[in-house]
């Protein structure tokens, strides 16, 4: 039931996601979900997108999030995806699953393209707008942790800054280095986001609200990218001729780049696995969201 | 002085302006300046890039910071630009130049490519990271009035948030909101950093260290487009053919996008002209840096 355009949109991105060969069950109002001949587990409320998460779950117990969250905990489901309110998403994984041990709040962590075709790894993306040092710390040993999951072995950690210098940052990444510094875990300092998208860490830790704007901001910008190419092609015959030529290699740019083939991210530090899809899902990308899940869970029984 | 290659590159950049047509001169060690008769204004010292700003400004009056600032006060020149460290050029301009009434703080405001083919002001983009509520208020008016500066009647001023929503943002923004209502001063209230890129505002007001990222984040994303197209256009001939048809839109996109074509950001509320240049300076953008000051002092004696 979460998503811009739900439930349509998330139905048919999960009929082709089935379609692909995963195997998946819908959660939500058993009249308004039935159209696919998808499985369907009933949940007959849902939290809207802007309500307060803490209020929105506590509620009810029959919200979709916490109904399909209780899919996983009794294992008759691997994974929980959902594209719906962040906020309730976090709180009810937090109360339906439990953390791992010595985990505080769990983050979002999203794979972002990077300039060297490798991937990297950015938390928070949005769980928690407002972390101390302590947490961007417990951010950076859970990112290291994934980046390991994802095959990446000695990922490199980075706190991202505003600048490389020790002297940058604020006073809350300066203390989240000396946490880890005592912890004795590895990290490269802090970093820049040109150079993490260069390659210059695995793992680039930072606050949900900084992580978010982060997220949003790449994609703003190869959308912004893509339009004004489209523009100066379209005053240029020539150009238009490479355009039409170039074709294929940017259909294979988009997929690697584009927020739709993410699908979404993965939230880090609870007892089963949570995808966070796009709030502005499309059928696309919420099929990409569920791929996201299956890789994800494969991974995990692997490590 | 400053910049990563100064001051070779910054002499290069300036000469070429020169060659523009416009007129300037070197602040520096005079016998480091000479080699391309441009005129120089003797300085003896330099803060370095990695000396704390308050620091660094203290020192000594006779840093090319200082003496660059106090030809703009004494009218000799229209404006002063450095590629040199932020924090010291901020410090500098407060304490040479002074402040507008009723300014507190002077922010850096730099014009980012929006997907309609029009700019979006972005503030405070480095000169304060740890912006409170009064201060981005304050931010608010300033690039208001930067905007109708630049020519655009009625600036849609926006707050950069994680989502558009009012329960959206942190405490400090919302703060900054009711200040902004208090105040009848115009705005769109949050923006997300995609939707800005796509025309949602005009100027989009966060603190420094959040502006700072966004801007890297927005360069290192066209960096990374930039070479994961050329990877994909290196397999594939017809895609090769294609990229060479396509050269002169691509030249007109980079003039549009990259970072050097840019030049730098203006220090928004002092009583001169201050071009805060990139860091990472190269000939071109010291070049673009010094245009960029023209066209700021130019937009102001018309104002």
């Amino acid at each position: 039931m979460g998503g811009d355009d739900a439930p349509d949109v998330v139905i048919d991105g999960a009929a082709d996601a089935a379609g692909d060969g995963l195997s998946l069950c819908l959660v939500g109002p058993e009249d308004r979900l039935r159209s696919r001949g998808l499985p369907v587990v009933h949940a007959s409320d849902h939290i809207s997108i802007d309500e307060a998460a803490v209020a929105g779950v506590r509620r009810s117990r029959d919200t979709s999030i916490r109904v399909g969250l209780r899919e996983v905990r009794a294992g008759r489901a691997g994974a929980f995806v959902s594209c719906g309110n962040t906020g309730a998403i976090v709180v009810a994984s937090m109360l339906e699953l439990g953390l791992n041990d010595g985990v505080r709040r769990p983050p979002i962590a999203t794979l972002l393209p990077r300039a060297d075709g490798r991937h990297l790894v950015l938390l928070d993306t949005g769980a928690h707008v407002d972390a101390r040092a302590q947490l961007l710390a417990d951010f950076a040993r859970l990112g290291f942790a994934y980046a390991q999951e994802l095959g990446i072995s000695d990922p490199r950690v980075g706190l991202l800054a505003n600048g490389a210098e020790v002297t940058k940052g604020t006073p809350r990444l300066r203390a989240a280095v000396e946490i880890l510094d005592q912890a004795d875990l590895p990290h490269v300092g802090f970093i820049e986001p040109h150079a993490a998208l260069r390659g210059a860490c695995d793992v680039l830790v930072t606050d949900g609200f900084v992580g978010n704007v982060l997220l949003k901001a790449g994609e703003g910008t190869v959308h912004m990218l893509g339009r004004l190419i489209e523009r100066e092609i379209r005053r240029d015959p020539i150009a238009k001729l490479g355009a039409w030529l170039l074709r294929a290699a940017v259909r294979r740019l988009r997929r690697q780049v584009e927020w739709e083939a993410r699908g979404g991210g993965v939230l880090l530090g609870c007892r089963g696995t949570v995808i966070v899809g796009h709030g502005r899902a499309t059928r696309e990308s919420v099929r990409q969201a569920i791929h996201l899940a299956n890789r994800t869970v494969c991974a995990r029984v692997a490590a």
